[in-house]
């Protein structure tokens, strides 16, 4: 019960995206929710290494290659939808570009913003 | 190290929309991932009842008025560019409408898609 996967099949937004949630392999924790194109997913899948679409630099983003946080892929989920991606990581460090573990640092508590996550020492 | 939260500080897309990550608050699974404008959010929060935006319908839509598979919002938390959501619920009966605990049942392993998750039964 099992057909070839084609990253074409997915169902992108009009400008050719796709969200797609990190989530840690081990601890189930949501990491973050990053873009994708197709490309980007052929990618990921080709070489084990997360990479996203960067819509504020217009590139492909492996992710890691800067900070050393690379996210290797251990499983790839696509929604009912096919229109959302589920990725189960091993993440290297913080996946946050603020050296927080996640980027949903940030609860709402009895309609205050309260922060739930340091950043990380190291 | 709180501040109040509103809705309209939010990042929405150029249809008004901020993505919406469900996660059951028991287990971690990610169940599913739909869209919130600024009123379902105010919604969420002040009735405890998840609510989204249906594009399809184009109006609010309480998670299981029609299905009964309610969720319950046990906290909401913001990402770093506040622009994504992520709500820890408790989930009745399957997330997704193809009675599917979760949406995210279809993997993709060695290039072929695999259905991980069958329909509940009750």
């Amino acid at each position: 019960m099992s057909e070839p996967f084609d990253p074409a099949t997915l169902v992108y937004d009009a400008r050719g995206l796709i969200p797609a949630i990190a989530q840690d392999a081990t601890s189930g924790e949501v990491l973050m929710m990053a873009w994708m194109n197709a490309r980007a997913v052929a990618e990921t899948l080709a070489s084990g290494r997360v990479t996203y679409w960067s819509r504020s630099r217009a590139e492909l983003w492996r992710k890691g290659d800067t900070s050393g946080h690379i996210q290797r892929l251990k499983e790839l989920r696509v929604d009912c939808d096919r229109d959302c991606l589920l990725l189960s990581v091993e993440q290297t460090g913080a996946a946050c570009h603020t050296n927080r573990r996640s980027c949903f640092y940030t609860a709402i508590i009895e309609g205050e913003e309260v922060e739930m996550i340091a950043p990380e020492t190291s």
